[in-house]
């Protein structure tokens, strides 16, 4: 075949992809990669080493090792995040019970494990050993008193003070781009956008110890969003180990996303949910193979963790629940009620976050974060600590709030009045009247919402590591388990009620407030992130159980509607949005009725394009061409005249391809031709030597015609991860349309800011 | 903007999109689909809903209906076929029964449903009850000796005979499309290929009576397949009920993507499973949006099924295990080692399969379809009967195999030497030395795995319903099982071994066979269907633990790899290749370095491309061009010299066009010219009336540059779902590449008959 032969010149891609110069087919900071290249020059490479691989044993090896080289990185990222989760999980409950107290037989002990080594703690008061002491005791001997827990508040508030400002400070100094959760950037990342540094070592470093700060100074903060981006960051370190992965821009984002999908397996220990929330809501470009290798990266995250067994349960996941009752045709109706809380919740969210963060970009506010942390800090340590609800970590205040009353629960939310002549085995405790200890649950539970709502609208966005997976539900299992309570007394003091009699007779268990306290975490998470099949998978894997999907369906569904029916988009894309990231999402769907022919640039009136022809450019226009435009590339026609298009040459590549010429190469001077034909003609002597540049010119750019709908350009650009196409009109080049004229055409008919996508 | 102007012609893909005639705009039986303009049809018929809406009440509540109507149809899809599969499953029961004995008390019970209703069942003898007779103790009287044993054997084989001579003749008479899995084809079909009726009511009816038939005839297939087909048609089904699907090629394909889902998910009672598989395994265009309504669709038909319980244990699933003890690293070494005879087992079976089913294409065999079912279901049927563990049904057979051996346990594979002197409580029991029963099981079943690994091989494929899951995962269970008890005896006998001593003291309950079966289970169906991810996930809803992950993944790998070692195919791409049905597969990879140009028609040497030119073609030309070529569409150009490409016409829309401005359309004859410019000129009146066509022109033909590499387009096909493309260089035409083209190419570079592609 004619193509196959080198000498015809017809395989320019290949010959390109050689990299005659270095550098050549990179991409420059804040760019997007050209997905159809990347991928082109992957087949390249594995062409060059399978057909080498015949040649020796050696190269045989190296080919093997080559096409491993993916389970390998896999396999490091698994146990790189699963270890770094598991440190973060020990350092964050050793340090949160630093603020209370601190364990004499050993300092590095957290209150729980200081107790479970003592001997002398019993059953019941399993959280009381002499071992643990509270500063208070420590410095003046008593436990109890008004002095000594007003020391104790008092040290609460310091070392929430300490940990946030070293926190913040780290962050700063080392490494700006650890704050926030990561997510919306990882999300750009992958759609194909490049943002160095932002997955580099030193972002891993930081990022990791000032999460463990930012969680344990208290504030209304998770550490999911940040796991994912630690474990992304193992990936894209363990990437450089591969040239593989290192010089592919592609190939490199196909580990970021299975990296997605090991840092939620090790947040929640869902290895399942894990993978289907990176398919969902994270990757841009999710291939098969990239699908099983995220599953494995997954489990083995999720095992790595489980052998480090920081809960000391030997459970996988964060949030271990049993429930023994099932539940009832009739609870749909307050688990739809809390769906609706969690759209409302996740709304309010959303407007108050953005509005708040538009407000720190815009005003002074932004020039002052280091204070900014410190103060909300403060206030978060200063109505925490009078709650007992939530002054204790906020996994801790799920982790409770999710569970059953079991007979030996000594937790305040399980005082209820027991019947002495109950005679029924311990896990199936039927309905019982609420004791004064509910009661006094029930109003700090609901001081605690109040409190969570408002703090975690100005917590999100600071500049610490935060993620709102915990917060968010954190206040829909407040919500659900106040509705929960509400609901079994009501069903205890009135089962004559119609809707009570046919599931609820007296003596029967039949509500388990622990589950509307799930449902309404399921709702709000559902709310502010719009995840859905993930979220109850992720739920359905703490659960372990198929009956619970129903009420948790249920409750996502009318979440997402509700809060769909306020705004499209998710707290991620909004704040992709709010920094302007060239981010085209799969889930918009593009409905009206433009054409190419509306979009591309040039428009009406403006100059004309900036185009190159194949033989009659001289060095200095095209110098001179790039110094005053500032396209990434121009298009080659075969004359002005004709306008029949021959291919597109990136800014970047002419660059390097000049300088190099003009140092290399003799006679390369201001007044040569360049040259991007075939053959150049014989030139007589005296004439400047012609600067041949086929190689550089990509022979296959993507042309539409102007008549082509905006929909399909979209799609196109979607499904293809281009960067720019061309327009024609019989054969004619008429124009372009970049990712960035898309993007800027898509916000103009939602009627949003168009000049707020940054940067091309 | 100029476009949203309708005067000035550039909106014509709208107006083409009026349907001006009936029937343009779809497409012929055989024929593939075109993703792009579907997608376009369903945004502009979006748009009208859309804008309509804002006019009344009405429209608004009309659109309203409209946005909810994909819910309904997954609503309707999960109960419909939820309530199939729950019948199916009743009637397979009991005419599974049926072929042994018969219920005196109801004839309509199954032998478990007899003996449960009866009061004389004691738990001992729990399959044993007066009410249920043999066919020799109802004739004879005598329950013992040799007369009855032979009338039993005698009538086992005639109501083989019976169900599948009915199966195989209801098939052949009223629903050919009825046989087989029916995957292949679904896959063929979600891929934009249309075959009309293989999905119709009439299929759904035969496919739904034959399988209970086909599956209580005792022949080596199972129910899984099939029951994705029916599910499919179900989703036709509901889709006739709205415009919305009924009229969009590709919103129906999304529907039946959820609808496999929905038939896994009752398959197995694995809904996360089943949208996996549809993912994985079936689906070709799956947007967000279809996984969530392919996830509410495969709850809905899970619940369907559990709330009529055929299993009659309230499980979700087919075969509920639950396992009481942990595994051990060194039990790795035989789970791959299953793996191994996994991926061995999907080799052997594929090319054994293909081999026979290539020989029924070609040769005398494929006529003679009902002996072929006659012969197979006969030979079966005598060899199964003398062997207890496939005389049962095979499911049975699976669940016996995954099950722990328990302390009440009746089963011979439970005959162990129990020590008189134990204590421990029942679901804790320490592994035993193996009695009689257990070394008499072990004989049968290796004898039964040699009898499943054969006849499956000649059952697959023949005329009717079929599916493989159940058989292949029998096999692997089998095999899963003796090498369990082998293990665990080895433990038992040798636990000073080093392997062993240090996990396994004496006393110790260290081997638990059961989950051997399942292992092997997985890794032989893995290497058949060449599954990973949906398959590891249906085992885990399975035993809902995440505790077994690890060894099903180990085996599922090893398979997959074994079996790829020995060819990439999978049994559904392979019979997909064998019938030479035009399918893009999403997963193999495209890596040779040809050029578009050698790949598109006309080659050199071929006469040249049939075009159209925009104003100098007549009526009369252009139905010799229609009836000379068979080319499914043509390019039209400006001129034949400037060979400038403006649009493309499809075959079927300019006969129709012809055919309609013939009858309607005063003075279009032979002799008009056809325009498919904006305006027609003014002609005198002498002349014959111009025919206007622009409005079926596609005024955006996707095209691609001669240069242009193979594996790109071959992306660009795939991802955009094409059926043909346009090659051009510097604004000329130069030829044309359509799916059919790409495919066969494809064949060509993988050295495979590429003459076998089916249709265009």
């Amino acid at each position: 075949v004619s193509s196959l032969d080198p000498m015809n010149g017809s395989g320019n891609l290949m010959d390109f992809l050689d990299e005659p110069f270095p550098d050549v087919g990179t991409y420059e900071d804040f760019h997007t990669i050209d997905w159809l290249r990347e991928k082109s020059r992957d087949t390249d490479r594995h062409r060059k080493i399978t057909s080498k691989s015949k040649e020796s044993i050696w190269e045989f090896v190296k080919s093997l090792l080559d096409a491993w080289s993916g389970w390998v990185v896999m396999l490091l990222i698994g146990l790189l995040s699963g270890t770094l989760a598991g440190v973060i999980d020990l350092a964050v409950d050793w340090m949160t019970d630093l603020k209370e107290g601190v364990c004499l037989s050993a300092f590095w002990y957290s209150h729980e494990q200081c107790c479970w080594t003592s001997n002398e703690t019993t059953f019941d008061n399993r959280d009381k050993c002499p071992q643990w002491q509270t500063w208070s005791e420590l410095m003046t001997g008593h436990t109890q008193g008004a002095g000594g827990y007003l020391l104790n508040y008092f040290l609460y508030i310091v070392w929430a003070l300490f940990f946030s400002f070293l926190a913040v400070s780290l962050v700063r100094v080392f490494a700006p781009y650890a704050c926030g959760s990561g997510i919306p950037e990882i999300k750009t990342i992958l759609s194909g956008f490049i943002i160095r540094g932002y997955l580099g070592k030193w972002t891993l470093l930081i990022k990791t110890v000032t999460l463990v700060l930012a969680v344990s100074s208290g504030l209304s903060l998770g550490k999911e969003g940040p796991l994912v981006h630690v474990a992304c960051c193992c990936g894209n370190l363990f990437c450089s180990l591969f040239s593989k992965y290192s010089k592919n821009e592609g190939k490199r984002r196909e580990v970021l996303s299975a990296a997605a999908a090991a840092g939620v397996s090790v947040a929640f220990g869902a290895p399942i949910g894990g993978v289907l929330f990176s398919l969902e809501e994270v990757s841009y470009y999710f291939p098969l193979k990239t699908l099983w290798r995220s599953f494995f990266a997954a489990l083995v995250a999720a095992f790595t963790l489980r052998s480090i067994n920081p809960f000391g349960n030997s459970r996988l996941v964060l949030f271990y629940v049993e429930y023994h009752t099932p539940w009832y045709m009739a609870e749909l109706v307050p688990f739809i009620l809390l769906g609706v809380f969690g759209g409302l919740w996740g709304t309010l969210f959303i407007r108050g976050n953005i509005a708040w963060c538009r407000r720190r970009k815009t005003t002074q506010l932004g020039k002052y974060p280091v204070l900014e942390v410190i103060v909300v800090t403060g206030i978060t340590a200063i109505l925490a600590f009078p709650n007992p609800y939530t002054r204790r970590s906020t996994s801790e205040l799920i982790s409770e709030l999710f569970n059953d009353c079991g007979a030996l629960e000594s937790s305040q939310l399980c005082d209820y009045v027991n019947d002495p002549n109950m005679t029924r085995p311990l896990d199936d405790i039927p309905d019982r009247p609420a004791g004064p200890g509910v009661y006094t649950a029930l109003w700090q539970l609901a001081l605690a919402l109040i409190f969570k709502i408002i703090i975690t609208i100005f917590t999100f966005g600071m500049k610490i590591p935060s993620g709102l997976f915990i917060p968010s539900m954190a206040v829909g299992a407040i919500a659900g388990r106040i509705v929960g309570i509400a609901v079994e007394q009501m069903a205890y003091h009135h089962h004559d009620w119609i809707i009570f009699k046919n599931w609820c007779r007296p003596g029967a268990d039949c509500v388990t407030p622990g589950l509307y306290a799930m449902v309404g975490a399921a709702a709000c998470l559902g709310g502010v992130t719009r995840m859905t099949v993930s979220l109850v998978v992720i739920m359905f894997e703490l659960t372990g159980g198929l009956e619970y999907i129903v009420p948790l369906m249920a409750a996502a569904v009318t979440s997402k509607w509700v809060a769909d029916a306020f705004g499209k988009e998710g707290i991620y894309e909004a704040h992709i949005q709010l920094n302007g990231y060239p981010f085209l999402d799969v889930k918009d769907e593009f409905t009206h009725r433009t054409l190419a022919t509306d979009v591309m640039r040039p428009r009406r009136g403006e100059p004309p394009l900036a185009v190159l022809t194949q033989d009659s450019t001289t060095v200095e226009d095209v110098e001179a061409l790039i110094k005053e435009t500032d396209y990434n590339g121009f298009p080659v026609v075969v004359s002005r005249e004709s306008e029949r298009l021959i291919g597109f040459v990136q800014r970047r590549d002419l660059i390097l391809a000049i300088k190099n010429a003009r140092q290399k190469q003799d006679g390369v001077v201001s007044n040569s031709v360049v040259y991007f034909t075939e053959d150049a003609p014989q030139l007589p002597a005296s004439n400047p030597q012609p600067l041949k540049l086929r190689r550089i010119l990509n022979l296959s750019p993507f042309t539409v015609t102007d008549h082509t709908p905006m929909e399909t350009v979209v799609d196109i650009f979607r499904k293809l991860g281009l960067r720019q196409c061309l327009v024609t009109r019989s054969g004619r080049l008429l124009g372009i349309i970049t990712k960035k004229d898309v993007l800027r055409h898509m916000a103009q008919m939602m009627n949003q800011d168009p000049e707020s996508i940054m940067f091309n």
